[in-house]
């Protein structure tokens, strides 16, 4: 059986962004799976009291070039989205929606949501921008749209948003393998060596 | 010539005690000097709206694991000093008064005040010990407790962590290379790929 870790993300976290593009291939080289959870920063933010870091004063100048500069060494494109930072709510409700249907394709979104944001700098508040993206992916975007309207899909985000902070996922991103807690981009490394070795 | 970057540190700063390990080593490889300076993070926290992490709901006991955790994959100890936070008013005034005589000195007394309170749990705020720590590198412990007692002596200090924060140091460990920032002890591999190459 194929091992599973989990990846947590918000939709507008640049190091969520950063760190996409690599956790499945981390996990497949070695035998694991990587579940996919997308969160909201902002219920985080307020349990540990922080807030966005470019509001931040000096960490928010600072990120901004980290940001930037991270992704250039990277190899990958980045631009901030138009708005930032924002709740991703029709995303993470997409998310969910498609995830209960058909995972792989909810991760296929997923990549598409955060690369149409960072590498593209696309507006993600905007309900038209997700629906283009999801189309894009072959997703019917009318019955997304209504689906992303009803209780029992805001129900479903809410409720993976409020797990998360229970599991401990206090920032994005953030991964979990065999009960160890890896917080941000920075830890990647350190989940690579994990699970390389089975932990340390 | 020497290139010289700067390395900035608190003495009670975990990610700072496990990235002096490896500023100097680095630094030598691609023909720098990494010039240290002790800091405060007291006024970094004010300056920027946050406080010690252990501090921090959820943040505190995921940061007390990664801090141990971070330490077993380098391979060095560590242990929490038996007061913890607090301002390391003595070794910091320490510090640039060995500075001002005999940088190599202070370099090799801050390297000492670093194992004391990281590998062997030693508590920074009691003068004792930094007399202690000071006498073993063969410092007049009786002379350094006379001048971290004088007026000279504590503004230089104050004046340094005001500096600091002048430049934009808002975390311990903090580098600087030709205008570039790095905060933190993960971004230690930035820096030497930013050595390395001479930027991206």
């Amino acid at each position: 059986m194929t091992k599973t870790l989990d990846f947590y993300f918000d939709f507008y976290s640049p190091y969520g962004y950063l760190a996409h593009y690599k956790i499945d291939d981390i996990a497949e080289r070695y035998g694991y799976q990587a579940q996919w959870h997308a969160i909201l920063l902002g219920p985080a933010f307020k349990a540990v009291g922080s807030k966005p870091l470019l509001d931040i004063p000096m960490m928010g100048a600072y990120s901004a070039h980290d940001f930037a500069r991270t992704a250039r060494l990277d190899g990958v494109p980045f631009v901030m989205p138009a708005t930032f930072p924002g709740a991703t709510l029709a995303a993470g409700r997409a998310f969910y929606w498609l995830q209960d249907q058909d995972p792989a394709l909810a991760k296929r979104f997923a990549k598409a949501v955060f690369k149409a944001a960072f590498a593209e700098g696309q507006d993600l508040l905007q309900v038209a921008n997700i629906k283009a993206i999801a189309s894009a992916e072959g997703i019917d975007a009318q019955a997304l749209e209504a689906a992303i309207q009803t209780e029992a899909v805001k129900e479903r985000f809410k409720t993976a948003v409020q797990a998360s902070l229970a599991k401990g996922v206090f920032g994005s991103p953030f991964v979990m393998v065999e009960g160890e807690h890896f917080w941000g981009n920075d830890r990647i490394p350190q989940v690579e060596q994990w699970l390389a070795r089975g932990g340390w």
